[in-house]
């Protein structure tokens, strides 16, 4: 069955502060049982691309790879799956990519998939009702799953989260002296955005870190008060001299899915699944960011499957083989 | 307008030696003014992808770069293009990709594009007839523009070698230390490719090398005779020595662009248009490749549009906006 | 003249806890025309080289580039600089190098230096009475230049920092997760250390990350009681899981030049010159650390020269050209 | 025992094409029971180090590592290595190394070693007769091992060729790209190569692939008759195109060791020991070169040691443990 895309107008995105689209594409691959007219409903599961991406990237041609409609195919085909509903948002942004949260920077994103996209899909199709969602994403994606799951468990009953950002000290911090170099050639991270964006390439290996420190401050430590040239964001390090700023690094860290466990306990506690794998070889340090994760939520005595693999943190939709499967037979009770 | 999704079944194609697929995808991008009622009839280019991919790529989604279907409703809606019909093959195959010729390791792919897909365009679309078509395509793409473009100009009037494979010496002598050690630990050139398709991540930094190298094999020095083990190849370097075997290479040499212009100096003459280009980067050294090439045809006072710019092999798709307007401009007479 | 080599034993390094040898190798450099018959003086500088090294090394042999005698020499001939006295001590340990300073992980190198070499010094040569001594070095060699230069100015009266650890988050955090992997890999530090010098190639790139985090936590957050497995440190992250300790941290940072300054304002403002420079390409984010450190010591009113230049962190000893005769001429008063 | 430094005024060199020094520095290592009163003679070999090096820098300080002399000195002290009496030349010239060849382009090394150097040893210390010396060496100087040792077989009875330049079209086509980059932003390869000593750094990592292409041409196609731009060579690819020029490639080809064995299989024969070792992931796929190299002498059945060891091109003294007592026991007859 083809992947449907629906394009959504969004009233909770008006007056973003990036001023990025409010019309925005949602696809929804549907099990090739789905039937509209069955009395049934199905599990349904919110996919949460990573950085860079937009939801409909995941059903895109790739014949060296496989597209995830193919994937969930062959895994519902062998038995492997349950049949499940993927419902795949655009949270695309100005700044590159999303984290899938409410910031002053970006916009209410986490409303925007929890008050427009989720309704509209139990709307339009025959899932299983609020509350027994399953949520799952990679790298960026992964960060957006785990924060969902915490905040909003009566949504979510599961959440598979792959590669994810965490433990922000080792992931984030590296990267920051080629965006603060990018920054000074460029006169800003304003001016260094306007450039990135008129260039017509906008893969090249020198653009990965000042957009990625620049994407993960206007979530993190947005601040409407601060400089246009600025991006309106209060830096954790010193544009002008590099040096560390603790008191903006801490607004960071208090987002940390690590540092979030504790507060957010009896969430965790209440999902029937909570998945999180990450690649042993992860260029971002996210292998030790899923295990200091998942030793805190350990630490409560809550379950997690943690898995860890030989690969690195690109190009590894293959282990939606292992979490979706994990998450469909959790909502449906099957094991 | 949408692109449009055909499925041919290639006769062709049939009995191929790698056992790839028959039914073979094609993408047709329409312009925005075309009426398959009119009477008028549209220029319409075949394009060409690089090793690795398959002609419906060109048109995934990509918030980050522009798929090459907005780009050409961008480019006729500004009046920088003519309207323009691009037919997408998919010729992927079980050596991750295609240089798009005639070879008895792979099979008959020239004919399958020049006798199978190009009439069925031309049956089911208002195109300008047999002869005025054109092609381009980038990196093996390139490859094939140049080299049907020399050989079929009863085909073609027009092409685009977007840094096109060339200059063997240069681009893939380097690939195979990578590619001899991995043929080595696997146990043969055979056995690496079934390994390489037993694992689930196929874009791992060190499967470029044996992949590229073995897929040139293939297309170059195929030898029907030769050991199971090694893919039915004549290999370039000794497989358990490495040492260098020039008469075999000589096989390759025949095949490089920059030694075929000399014997395809009619059919060059007979364009209307020839353009090349390449990054000043390119990572394959086919800027030198493309400076040999165009210095060969030059030599024989055919015009060539030569361009140069700053950047590498990867993420070029913005050079089509000179590209494909030059071609269609020169197919219409329209300058 | 030749370089001179002595072996000095220490009694100030007897029982460091690292066993390493209390028997020292110093070289010392003199001018051409030195005289130790003569009644005058000479001004005379502290050599601290980078991590991984020892003083010996910049006279080694080199004809790509130029050993630090044949460099005086030439820069003295020239009369670009006054006649000097260099000595360069051997500060190496088994943790792969020295920051120069009293740590419980190390012993007391900078007492040694102070209270061994020095004195050596003055009473071998000819040497401008202590108090006038010059300080300089390269990388974890300027990081000890500045530190010594704060904190004993009853020796030195000028200092030049090339390249310096400063700004630590910048430049140690990014080792880390690579570190982690490595002790993970091996067993624990103390296993990772053992390993290391049983392998006969210790310039392997995969023991960069480990062992320079590993020197540095020996420095900065020893700790006799820890677990010999975890060589007497505490880690500023986790070894098991990864998280991030901010407690150990901060002593880490109370050691980073860019936070001493404002404890040894008094010091600082008594030095008759402080040169601090740093490539623009920096590969540990130098260039920020030292841009971070320049601003803090001038926020004081305290003159410092600060130059930037287009090179990255190795093979920079050309940048002595500028540094030595900037101190040997403030030393002697002559610009 | 000190290493002695000897200073050596070569005719041989005078009016050398390259304008280096005819005044040469020769170290000698002695072993420990060495006496020059004695009536005993003691084996003695040829060290010739790698490209960009000097005889002297293998007995460089280096705490991280091991000097030549103190592995000696610690090798024959275990008995794991007859005394032996070590030579290194210094045959540094303006294109950045020495391949030990006789060349119109550099001058007449060959012969300078032969001719004076040895002469000078077997005068100055108790040697061995001329007939039985050893001669060994990594990469360029592994290259000029095997070379000297099969054409002066009546100076050499055992050579040790360590990750030695052969099987040229893997180990030095792949630098060409970045040459022909770097001569054509230069200006040509005379005016890059006086930059490349403007520079005071020159150890920059754009620096290595047209240097070491440079050598290369400099040494193998010499041509007084070329232009002085191109440094009076015949370079095998047209510096202004890139094509590849089989003709130039030839006389390359003539001078790789595995097309040389065919022609010298008589002096092959008569040496006592031939050792080859090669990283399995040298950097230059000189493991490949050695494998080919090795095959071609077995095919005559000659014996050679052949080893291979888990590294790279680089920091790779340790592998003097295994051959230079196995070339010290040939040459004394001890097994």
């Amino acid at each position: 069955m083809p992947v449907i895309r629906h394009r959504l107008t969004s009233r909770i995105l008006v007056g973003n502060p990036l001023g990025d689209p409010i019309e925005r594409e949602l696809c929804v691959y549907l099990p090739p049982d789905y039937d509209p007219d069955s009395a049934r409903r199905w599990p349904v599961l919110l996919a949460l691309v990573g950085y860079g991406g937009s939801g409909g990237m995941l059903f895109n041609l790739d014949p060296v790879g496989e597209p995830l409609d193919a994937r969930l195919d062959r895994l519902i085909a062998s038995g492997a799956c349950p049949p499940v509903i993927i419902a795949a948002p655009d949270c695309f942004t100005r700044v590159g990519g999303n984290q899938y949260i409410n910031s002053a920077g970006t916009g209410r994103y986490e409303d925007y998939l929890i008050d427009e996209v989720i309704p509209f899909v139990d709307a339009s199709y025959r899932t299983l009702p609020r509350g027994q969602w399953g949520v799952f994403g990679k790298s960026s994606g992964g960060y957006g799953s785990i924060v969902l799951g915490m905040r909003r468990p009566e949504v979510f009953c599961a959440l598979a989260d792959h590669s994810g950002d965490a433990n922000f000290e080792l992931c984030y911090l590296p990267d920051f002296c080629g965006a603060l170099d990018a920054f000074r050639e460029a006169g800003g991270p304003a001016a260094w955005l306007d450039r990135y964006w008129a260039d017509p390439n906008r893969r090249r290996s020198t653009q990965y870190k000042p957009l990625t420190a620049l994407g993960m401050a206007v979530h993190y430590s947005p601040n409407p008060e601060a400089p246009a040239a600025h991006l309106r964001v209060d830096w954790p390090f010193a544009l002008d001299s590099g040096e560390f700023l603790p008191a903006v690094w801490e607004r960071w860290r208090a987002q940390d899915p690590v540092h979030m466990v504790d507060r957010h306990v009896d969430a965790l506690r209440s999902l029937r699944a909570i998945y999180v794998d990450c690649g042993t070889r992860d260029e971002f340090a996210l292998h030790w960011g899923s295990r200091a994760l998942v030793r805190k939520i350990a630490a409560h005595g809550i379950a997690v499957r943690h898995e860890e693999f030989d690969d690195g943190h690109m190009n590894i939709p293959y282990r939606y083989d292992v979490s979706v499967p994990f998450l469909a037979r959790a909502i449906t009770g099957r094991s």
